[in-house]
This record gives C-alpha cells, structure tokens and sequence, in this order.
C-alpha cells in the first residue's frame, strides 16, 4: 500500500481467486471452469483474418453479440447488456443500486466478491444468514431493506432456490432491485430471466464462463427491463464503453448459436456430478444438493483444509475456505471422468493414510 | 433511466465515444485506430490451439504478458499492471487516488474521460485551463491540490510537453499522484517511464490500442513504483481479477515482441501525418503541431462542425467536439497514405463548394 492511497481503503481486502499454483501441474477442480473446449464454432470465429482486424475497436454497442444472446431468450437486445466477465457487470450493479442509503443485502455464505464490491464501492452492506442446512430461507429477505444480491444456485453451497421463492422475493421488494447471479443456473437451477417482463426491479446475471466454455474469454451479461439495463449502460459507459473485446464478441456470438454441444457439455457435467457425489457419500463425505458445476462437500475422516492440503500434496486441487460455518467443507470442480476418478484415487489413499 | 438508478448520478452524462455509424461504409479518421493490422507475431500467438484453450481462466497475475512488457521497459513486473484498455487502468487510478478530500485536476481541453471518471466515482475535480494556444502550461498545475491526470501529448489537441516540464510538476506535488496518460506518446512525445524510479508519486499510463495496432483487443497498462502498482492491484482485485482475457494476454506479449514492426507503424504515421499537417496547412486550416496519430485542425473556410458534417456527407468520418474552445477544430485520425488522399480529395470539394 502507498501513502497516496485513498484511506477509505485503509481496511480493504481484496477478492481472492482461486489459486494459480505455478511449481507443477495440477488436476485443476478449484476455479469451476468447463473441462470441455468452446464449442467449434468458437474455434471457426476466432480466425486469422479476424485476428488481422484487432487494430479496429470493439463495438461498443456490442449489437451482434447482443442480439444473438438476446435472441437465443426471445428477447430483445435493449434487455441485455455484455461485461468483461459477470463479474464487471456485477460491479455496475453495486455501483448504480448502492449507495449510504440503499445497502448491499447479501447471504453470509455466497459468492465472495459482494463484499469485495460493497467496500471498494463504500456502500453499507446488510449480512443475511443461511439457514441450518446452509440454504437460503427467502422469508429472511421479505424486505431485504436494500439492494439484493442472491446467487442461485448459490456459491460455494451448490443449492438452488425454486422460482416460486425467487418470485416471492421479487414480490416483497418493490422497492429495491433484485441481483440474481445465475452464473451456474444452467447446471439444474430454473433461471428467472422469464420473470423479467413481469418484475421491474429484476436484473439476471449469467456468465459464459463455465456452462459455455469461456473463462478464458471472459464474459458475462445481465438481462432486465429496459430502464434498468439502461441505468447498467450508464455505468459502462462511465467507466469503460469498449468493455468487452472483438475476439470476445465473435466468441460470444458463435457460442450462443451452437446449442446442441452446449446441451452435451452441461449434460456431461450433470452426469458426471451425479456419479461423483454418489462415490463422495459412498466413503463419508456429506455433500450438500448440488444444482451447479462443483460440488460442496465435508470429508469426515478428516478437517476441510487438511483434506484440501493433501489433495494438493498429491496434484489435485480444489478450493478450501477458511469461513466460519464452511469449515470443514471444500468445493469441487466438476471437471471429466477421469479428472473426477484421479480425485477419489488420491482420496482413497488420504484415507488409508489417516486411518 | 430507471427509479432504481442512484440519485447521486442524477445529473450524470456518461463518456461518448466516437461515433460508429453502420448506415454505409466510412473512410474512418475518427477513433484514432492504427490504421495497420497486428504485428504478425499477434496473428501467429492467436491460434486455433490457443483458443481451444479459453475454458481455461486467464492468469489473474499476467505473469508473462507483464514479465514480457516490463522487460522491454528494463523494469521489473512488479513496476508494472496490466488492465482491460487503458481507460480501466485510468478508472482505477480514480478510484483508489481520489476521494472527497482529495479531488481529481485536468485541464479544461483534455480527454474527456476524466470528467466522467470523476462523475462516477463521485470525486471533486478542478479544471485548468490551457493556455491562449491551447497548450498545458505546467504552471498552473505547480501545484495542482489534488490527484492530477495529464495527456501527454494531449487530446483531442496533439500537443506534447517536454520531460523538463513534466519533471517539474512532479517535484511540485510530491503529496499528490501524477498520472501521466501515455496513450498517445509513441508517436512522437518523451514518455516520461525513466523517472518512475525518481518520483514516488508518478504512475504513466499507455496502452497497445493505437502505437501496437491492438485497440480491438483492449490492453493498456501502467507503469510506476511497486507501492503504487500494487495499490492499484487493490483495485483490481476488488472489480475484476481476471481483467484481461487470455487471447489479449498472448497477443500482448507478442506485439511487444516485435519491435521492428511496432517501429515501422509508427514511423508511417509519423510520416503520413507531416505531409497531412502540410497539406491541410497549404489548403488553409490552422493545424496545431501534433506529437499524436491525429492532426487537430481548423478550417478557414467554414467552420469545424459544418466541415465534419461535410465530410461525412462525403464518407469520410473525423471528430468534432462541441465544445468551448474548440468548437472550430476537428480531430483527424492519421490513416494510411490513401486515406489520408481521400480526405484532402474530399475537403477540396467542398472548399469548392463552399466557394
């Protein structure tokens, strides 16, 4: 930290991503990404010739991803803006609904950044617990007194909330918008984005990170009304209008339009998810409901970050995190067959070690 | 705008970057593009291998991307980080550099940007004015009583100040950061990057966009103290740890690679713009001397906004700004030499007709 840092950072701290170990290669299930390529179609549009034309900016209107995302809901462009990752658009949300008097609301299990946004954006935040089974009680937000930020399925738990409770929730808050960041909806959870034209204070978040095969690319998008994609536009706008990259335009679009391998890499992650818990509880292991691609899971041989290290000893990693209430529990990836048969491999032999 | 938005952007006007009209095809001098493709070291990293890869995130740290930039610098990577174009890099430097005691100060004639950045992160601002030939006097800003952010050169009016000035105002604000915004600096100011070993307060911005001929893929950096860089992390890791996608990383560290291709672009628009500068000169248009890839000049035969709107009838696109001061000047982008024929083609015309 410098001097010249403004102090009302003074007690900050940053978002940690999962870690990027660089000493040895690793079976990688701590970041939720696709262990599946993009699609061909993404390989097709990413050609040389495109390449050549990286001198020129980026739409920044993005109308052709747009309209082929929007298309792809039957809906129509205005409703949609893209980001650099749903995270950029999820600092917009913050941004634009927050302020000293409307708080964030947030679970106190969830995806880590909505602090991270809160405090880098100054806004008050209100800290909503999960229930007993770490679920989300959505009585707990009628009112959520503030701007609501739900993921669904949520992170790092995996559950998912029916629509009916979401709508619920959509009901009672009139007043404030309502975030729901289905980053990982494709894998089981029931998006809302039907729910838009109804409900003027609801914004969808969805990412192409995982369920379409594009961390690497990065990018996300929100969906709503008109007005309150408008209010995003503004802060995109304010802040960087040529957000998103050519390359990562085309691959949007191209993604979009290839439904039936996306079908087949979503389906082959919910398979393979199945089979994984199944093995996990049939050695011990509580896993909790899982509607995306990773699951949450205690080992009862051993704590949550002992059973994370020795993972790690032996080239697997998944994410563990030191959190009061999630503990003893660690987030896997779900990633390819064989990924998933290293790691009961190596958890076997943890086993029979600590036994 | 929605009821939702916050009020404190109530009177808020986003940035409006150049325009992109798709009613026809246009000779376009008016977003300050390389007019040139990638190098072809660019072409080659982005490949069918590479992009089957983006499942994978990119690396939150841009180890080789900023290993491969600080080295062609002589500096260390910890002197250095990378950002989604140059205006997020400038965004965070707002953000973590100003705040209500300490306000943001730019000249009254400079990109526009920092007006908006001020907007919406809710910070003061003091505007200088530039001087009766529209140059930065750096008096004025000795010292400037907050965070201050200059172009150098600057836009939209091309001119460059000398080292020594720079370096004076940096010895007169030594309680305060100094951005030094770079973007245009390759093509003919003296980047002031040997004195971040100086001044503890200096942070200089560049970006690949126009001197790399990479502004479709969004890179920008900035250069500075290790304290300062890593305040700027902060910020980062706050809004978007995986900031920069994997492609832009590789075609970052191939364009900085290729040294003589990056020397040649540049050397063509240096070229290509003093016989503009003359032409424009003999035909009568004031032109200030530009150490930029534009040319901002005056007509005298009618005057700026009439002239675009003229040239644009024409197909050709520039920018006019409508605003104090400059209100007689149009921005041109420094295209290829037969571009740059059209545009006189199409001014002779309607010299002519305005005859």
């Amino acid at each position: 930290m410098s001097k010249y840092l403004s102090r009302r950072f003074d007690d900050m701290r940053a978002y940690t991503p999962g870690e990027q170990p660089q000493d040895r290669s690793y079976i990688k299930l701590n970041t939720n990404e696709s262990p599946f390529p993009p699609a061909p179609g993404v390989l097709d549009a990413l050609s040389r010739d495109e390449a050549g034309r990286l001198n020129l900016y980026p739409d920044p209107d993005t109308r052709v991803a747009s309209a082929a995302l929007a298309a792809s809901f039957g809906l129509t462009p205005e409703r949609m803006i893209l980001g650099n990752g749903s995270d950029e658009i999820l600092a917009f949300c913050f941004l634009a609904f927050c302020d000293p008097e409307t708080p964030a609301v947030f679970a106190d299990i969830t995806y880590g950044f909505y602090e991270v946004f809160a405090r880098v954006f100054c806004v008050p935040s209100r800290v909503v617990p999960l229930d007993d089974q770490l679920r989300i009680d959505p009585k707990r937000f009628c009112p959520a007194g503030g701007t609501l930020f739900l993921a669904n399925p949520n992170a790092p738990t995996g559950q998912a909330l029916e629509l009916g409770a979401i709508e619920d929730i959509l009901r009672e808050n009139p007043r404030h918008v309502v975030v729901i960041d289905e980053a990982y909806a494709a894998f089981g959870a029931q998006s809302v984005i039907p729910l838009i034209a109804r409900y003027e204070n609801l914004v969808v978040v969805q990412t192409m990170s995982k369920s379409r095969n594009l961390a690497g690319a990065r990018i996300g998008y929100a969906v709503g009304n008109p007005a309150l994609i408008s209010d995003l536009n503004q802060m995109k706008f304010s802040f960087n209008p040529y957000n998103v990259n050519r390359l990562s335009l085309l691959a949007a679009a191209a993604a979009v339009r290839d439904t039936g391998y996306y079908e087949t890499c979503v389906g082959a992650i919910k398979a393979t998810r199945a089979a994984t818990a199944g093995e996990l509880a049939r050695r011990g292991f509580t896993v909790l409901p899982s509607a995306a691609n990773f699951l949450f899971a205690r080992p009862n041989f051993m704590g949550g970050e002992a059973y994370y290290l020795a993972l790690k000893e032996r080239g697997v990693l998944v994410r563990h995190f030191r959190r009061a209430r999630i503990d003893a529990y660690v987030r896997i990836t779900i990633g390819t067959e064989d990924q998933m048969r290293a790691l009961l491999i190596a958890t076997d032999a943890i086993m029979r070690e600590s036994a």
